[in-house]
């Protein structure tokens, strides 16, 4: 069996620079089109224009036209009366200059002397020669150029064609991409994908993008892992397109012939960028036909298209690619990042008092939902190990600033209600909730950093019974803070739905053969199990799975549904959502800790009237689980001491 | 008669507010999409996943999967082996891990310790539990909410609802944008128009620009000016349109019965705003469908469009409108703007040195060119009396910062070979080439403050006969400055076609029934005349028409060939493009005024390679009148006292 395992690591800029050489070489076609579908395409040479415009000597306002030589010595104290349809004329803006005509007086500026004689008018100032008179070509000369060549046509560029008397013109033909995907486990959607089945996504994905960028789509079927089909479609799709896109097959694994095939057919210029994620990106040529083979990962896959497909797609089209609008934002936390690869991180950006904070989104490169989730990505270049927490950085923002600006920041725990609280936020008031899940203690520290507007939490006091309280003046003690309740829910352990294992409680956790799934450490769930671990005096030691951690209620539930642990703690509303079953262990509270500065803002007033609102209780109890009676209640308000 | 002639001067600020609020009462429809059709599109309702992704324990990397269990122990120096199809599988990226595999080993850490027996393994360390697995819901979990309501779709936001078993979603309709254009002088085009018809080109510009910020759009044939037909129109648009677009009829003249119209079905909200251009616009509702009356010239509708017909489409699809992206820029000259309004002022950008330059382009707002050769557009606030010289000002950029820095600014004489130097410029080199015309003189003032990259000039010193070299001489005694010859042209009268007049030289200009038009003061024409006119002792107060001035040669000749002059200096290429009569009276240098700082840059090289080509030669002789035997020469350089 052979194997190509290694990647080279050549630079972006290196990689880049070699593969927009080689790929740019071909010209583009040209086309004859109607002016009227123009938009968004690219002069293919430069578009003179056939008539001027005005092609006419035409009134610039509303008013009567006149020879100005009969105007002079008209004054306010000397009036001077013309006669209409004699010496004088009606106009309209854009109207043709009567022969001998070489003014117009503004109809403001006519008075009518004498009310049973409507012909007769009046003018109290003199009109110069051409006044208010569009003469000929004033726009538009005839035979002028109107456009250059490789100019990209906006809606107005078509309005001075057409004043022109353009009505055709040619275009440079719409780069042809074709997207081949590969890959035994893909299948075609729609479809419900059985074990080891994937849905193909990506090439759909590609088809938009590519589209937004100027080009024409040809999706071919999958194709499975089987070299001659795949060189089939390569010397079909090479025949026709300017680009060829290859999803997936460009890692370095058991059936990557792509390469192979590849550099039979053409020359395979780079195998492996120094990026992360889109590092096994191959970039070849077949004849003059750039080929990219693109990762199967999501997130790497979309990476190197922007990095590579964008810039040939517009560099292709004679276009230089839009400007990216950066904002200045400080991280959140610390960020390795090796020295072997630039990396491009995923961030959430918010606004929090006066300056915009980045979180970094997971790293993986196959979480789609990163790139869903994004507000923008940074660029940690290739010879920076890092970033550190409160460092400024450069984020290329995805949406706009004023988005980001109508964005309610919630780090903390997780808790199924912060989804229905955004959706109902956005739809009342138009504003954004950005939450994302570090734990309840995780949304402490946030609060402490000034990097939340406000965190949701739910930690038990082991002493005192109570929620939360005793939390926060530990740990912030010197923050003006309001609590805001805003469900109890039940928490307790999900099971598979026929509970095989047979467990009734927490004790059965340490039994020999059940599997564990555990929360993350920080966690409010995580911290009640360690409670009633040590209160029971179980070791955790002796709990198989205790190690294995998830970040939320939804992901405990499926690796139990799964059959990847037997159980696992968590709300009812996962275990619900799921199908599982749920064993109740208590009722928490779960609360909103605002502090007092954002207590006070629009945003927050928003968010507190959707919480009180009958639309969002009902919407939260009807996932089960949930009791919002005191939803929007003030619990408790901090009185730090400000000395 | 009856007469509305007067009309509001609302301010930007509240004109939008009455607007907007009035607008957006009604809710956008929703329909049924699938997926792949979706980007750009926005969510109706939140959508949740209905499969994880993965949906199965998949590998995460190509390689063997294994219990990881039975890794244990193995290290560098004990190595431990496994068989492949027992208790180690070959596992592609996303296959399904096999009943009873909790890890993955990457294939770069498997060996084949045996030649002879393929199926033995070995392994140097062992693999964690759970290493290189993607569990499930790693991405996605299923019932997690992927989208919320009101997301404007991006290409990898297909990839994640495909990725969470979605194939159909709920989307809001695309609003519905009915445009009627309005005035008995429109025709449709393609037509060649008669005097006083001028062809329909605004409603095609709405079209193109309210279909890229996101609506449909359905164009009504022109209504003539009969208020039964503009009645029956706008009753029939406001049944189904979810915004209407009147095209012109919007200013306070003689047919303006638009207003009165929109009073009878429905109410007019605004008619006038403090803006310029586009004041006489009108803001109307017919029931819950908004109506804006554009005003009829392009410049002032297209201003209008932006201003409230953009944010009203993003706000209708609950969007937020993007950002601008602005430039800080030095204006090049004095600007006065009225107190009365707000003034959105079209600019050309060149960074010359290190700054950015700004010069004002035509403020006409019938001229439609300058929205073509604009680069970005300023405000000037309506409580401020304009922009000084050397003034920053914050110019909203309509081109790339790239496309800006990749052009040279040429200011100073008009020719016709700079269009085709700017063609050639931009094919051969990717440079954009942006000439103003402000004359000579114009030109050489532009170099001197620092605002122009070069300058072309043609100035006859009276005395010696050399063209440009005194000039410079003269008025930029400090500068380092290479001048090179681009093109000997003929200057002479130009005349319309069957001289009816019987001009034969510049003497029969003082005639009695002679209409000259000139050239702008400053200009090298105008220099050109004024001496000759000395030398012949002829009285300009003699000339009909001197103090009529146009501003570049095809401007002149198109005022001779539709008869409003009966001659004008130019030169040969002007009139034979309209195919006047001309006299040639003398020989002109046409030369580039070059500082030596921009004299040694790449761009500069590029564009002397494009003057010295046969191409480019070819191309400017073709249109007659020049000689380009020298084009490329160094006629002389400065040697300044740098004392």
């Amino acid at each position: 069996m052979e194997r190509k395992i290694y990647l080279s690591n050549t630079s972006l800029s290196k990689a880049k620079e070699i593969f927009l050489n080689a790929a740019l070489k071909k010209e583009p076609g040209v086309e004859e089109i109607p002016v009227f579908d123009a938009a968004g395409r690219v002069t293919a040479e430069p578009v003179f224009a056939r008539i001027s415009s005005p092609h006419y000597h035409a009134a610039a306002m509303d008013g009567v036209a006149v020879k100005s030589s009969d105007t002079f010595g008209a004054t306010a104290t000397t009036p001077l009366r013309l006669r209409l349809e004699e010496n004088a004329f009606y106009i309209d803006t854009g109207g043709l200059m009567p022969p001998g005509c070489d003014a117009v007086i503004m109809i403001e500026d006519v008075f009518f002397p004498e009310k049973d004689k409507p012909r007769v008018i009046e003018i109290r100032e003199p009109a110069a020669p051409w006044q208010h008179v569009r003469s000929i070509g004033e726009d538009i000369v005839a035979t002028e150029m109107i456009l250059p060549s490789y100019h990209w046509l906006r809606p107005f560029d078509l309005g001075a064609l057409l004043n022109g008397g353009i009505f055709k013109l040619n275009v440079l033909k719409e780069p042809l991409v074709s997207l081949i995907p590969t890959g035994s486990e893909l299948i075609e959607p729609p479809a419900d994908p059985l074990p080891g089945q994937i849905i193909e996504s990506n090439s759909y994905v590609f088809s938009a993008a590519v589209r937004g960028w100027g080009a024409r789509v040809k999706r071919f079927p999958i194709i499975k892992d089987d070299p001659a089909q795949l060189e089939n479609a390569l010397r079909e799709a090479s025949k026709e397109s300017d680009l060829i896109l290859i999803s997936a097959g460009s890692s370095a694994g058991r059936k990557d012939y792509t390469v192979k095939i590849l550099d039979k057919l053409g020359e395979v210029l780079i195998h492996g960028v120094a990026i992360r994620p889109g590092k096994p990106v191959i970039l070849a040529v077949i004849g003059s036909t750039p080929v990219v083979g693109l990762p199967g990962y999501p997130v790497a896959a979309y990476v190197a298209l922007e990095l590579f497909v964008k810039p040939f797609l517009y560099y292709w089209q004679k276009q230089t690619p839009p400007d990216k609008p950066f904002l200045e934002a400080y991280s959140s936390r610390r960020v390795l990042s090796s020295l072997k690869e630039e990396e491009f991180l995923r961030l959430k950006v918010g606004k929090v008092e006066d300056k915009f904070v980045a979180t970094p989104l997971s790293r993986g490169s196959g979480v789609s939902m990163s790139l869903v989730r994004a507000d923008g990505v940074t660029t940690i270049p290739q010879n920076k190990e890092g970033i550190e927490p409160g460092e400024g950085i450069q984020v290329e923002l995805w949406r706009s600033r004023d988005e980001i600006e109508n964005t309610i920041v919630c780090l903390g725990s997780h808790d199924l209600s912060l989804d229905i609280l955004s959706d109902h936020l956005k739809k009342s008031h138009g504003y954004t909730l950005s939450s994302a899940h570090v734990g309840s203690m995780g949304g402490i520290m946030a609060l402490k950093r000034g990097e939340t507007h406000l965190a949701g939490i739910h930690l038990l006091d082991e002493e005192s019974g109570v929620y939360n309280i005793s939390y926060l003046e530990r740990y912030l003690p010197e923050m003006e803070l309001v609590l805001v309740h805003l469900a109890q829910r039940e928490l307790g352990l999900m099971l598979e739905e026929k509970n095989k294992a047979r467990i009734s409680s927490l004790e059965d956790l340490a039994g020999d053969n059940i599997v564990f799934v555990n929360r993350q450490k920080g966690a409010g769930t995580r911290l009640y199990l360690d409670y009633m671990l040590k209160k029971k005096g179980i070791n955790p030691a002796d709990i198989t799975g205790y190690g294995r951690e998830e970040y939320d209620h939804l992901s405990v539930a499926a690796a139990v549904k799964a059959g990847g642990a037997d159980t696992g703690l968590g709300i009812r509303a996962a275990a619900e959502a799921l199908g599982l079953e749920f064993i109740p262990l208590t009722r928490e509270s779960y609360e909103l800790a605002v502090p007092a500065s954002f207590y006070n803002t629009p945003k927050c007033r928003a968010l507190l009237e959707v919480i009180g609102s009958d639309a969002f209780r009902n919407a939260v109890e009807k996932m089960g689980g949930y009791d919002l009676t005191r939803s929007g209640e003030i619990v408790w308000r901090s009185h730090p001491d400000k000395s």
